[in-house]
């Protein structure tokens, strides 16, 4: 089945678990409002590359593994939306979840969602209870403290952070998780596979910086420019355009060239290629070939 | 060891666990702040007593269990004080999160709590991988949609709301999860255990009601009135202050009467008398006598 059927039926599987007679309505429409339609659910399609690059003997525990991480993600921008972070009015090209909602559903949508993503992976784990704490536990680390997206967002409320620990924490990890998710899902040594999934995540990092200093408002559907007008670290603002563009594409050759010996190393070579190709801008990517 | 020291141990414990190399500090003292000095750690201390009178057979796991219930009760306090809800000002007898500290680390420490709590189960199993699952799922229900402690929650964004679904799922779910945790984290059939957690969770929930609306605020460390200031749902406003009190009566005498058959059923009950006595303030305990 092709990557993104099985994401968003897994996904839609999760939730529809949830929506039990006695659930609040307007808080169910806000995680459905969250999660549908997505982005290009980047994290858990390269969860579910390296599962498949490793065996992914047990799709079910991939496909919990996959909607687990995008789930996070899926909170954390209904979280870092809010008022007193980014105070965004909109995100996907839709209005952000505490606009079309309200505040106090914003926070609660991205409660249930953390809550979901590893009550999704204790569901799937049933049948290989091993797998249960392991994932857990790699997923934990990618959102938690002290190095996950939580810490990630909290070192904008420190007086003085480290560009590198903030992205690597606020993007990094939720990428690092995905590979590591992806090799631990399908019941492989998990550790190897743990600098792909930094290198990915600091690129993407890096090409966020790029379309928000360099991009379209429009083409993105939300506000550029908020990291000069927020005082955010960027790597546009310290290395300038061009010395942005060489990073990004020095960190994905890294990247593949770093993918862990697996039967599938070839097919998951050519999805990061193909990815990553689409991180920027059609003017941009042509600067940069 | 007694219950109140394994309970603060394994927070605290957990909570170091966490306190990395490159962790916000900023963000690791409001979590700090949201949970320590606690308040009665009532929840944890009802889990710890179920998993002592089903054998506590592991520990750790029961600790565990404990933490990840307390810290998910502190994360619902911390989100629900902000100022988008309650706007609390104090919790506890001292500034609530937000207000110590600010907004965004108010919403993030929350965050952190909720992730935690799934990551101590998950670290304290990995010796007695079935019990993983089954306590994730037992305290993610608590917790999420669409009974637990976020949909409970979420009932004050409706616009309409059901007195008893509103308790059941704000103030029940947790209460139910800490007794079925605490048989599941001993390896005791979990599923006879919910009723009891149930009632004990509706009595604490009318007793808070009845706190709410004829308490004094210095004593309970936050403010009063507040249920009929916000139109909350409230056993008072319903019942009235005399039928409020004899309904938290019949709750704590079906509570005892109904705890399942274990080793330690008689310490239990003592336990759950002794609790049900200091519910509520002195001059309303002598009238309800």
């Amino acid at each position: 089945m092709v990557a993104m059927t099985r994401i968003e039926r897994a996904m839609n599987e999760a939730i529809a678990a949830s929506d039990g007679s006695g659930c609040p309505p307007r808080l169910m429409a806000a995680v459905r409002y969250a999660v549908f339609p997505g982005g290009a659910r980047i994290r858990p399609r390269l969860c579910l590359a390296v599962a498949e690059a490793c065996g992914d003997d047990q799709p079910a525990v991939a496909d919990a593994a996959a909607c687990a991480i995008e789930m996070l993600h899926c909170a954390s921008l209904v979280h870092d939306d809010l008022p007193c972070f980014d105070n965004a009015d909109e995100r996907r090209g839709k209005p952000s979840v505490h606009r079309a909602f309200d505040e106090r559903l914003a926070v609660l949508a991205g409660d249930a969602l953390i809550v979901l993503a590893f009550q999704t992976i204790a569901r799937q784990t049933m049948l290989a209870p091993p797998r249960c704490g392991a994932l857990q536990l790699v997923v934990a680390r990618s959102v938690g403290m002290p190095l996950g997206i939580v810490a990630g967002q909290a070192w904008e409320c420190e007086p003085e952070a480290d560009l590198s620990a903030y992205h690597r924490a606020k993007t990094g990890a939720l990428f690092a998780s995905a590979t590591v998710a992806g090799a631990a899902a399908a019941g492989a040594e998990a550790a190897p596979w743990q600098l792909l999934g930094e290198r990915i995540g600091e690129a993407y990092q890096v090409a966020d910086d790029i379309r928000d200093a360099a991009g379209d408002s429009v083409d993105l559907g939300k506000p550029v420019g908020q990291d000069a007008l927020l005082g955010r670290p960027s790597a546009v603002l310290q290395l300038g355009l061009d010395g942005a563009i060489r990073r990004l594409k020095c960190l994905v050759a890294e990247a593949v060239e770093g993918i862990p010996a697996c039967p599938g190393a070839e097919d998951l070579k050519a999805h990061i290629l193909s990815e990553s190709g689409r991180l920027l801008p059609k003017g941009l990517a042509l600067r940069a070939a």
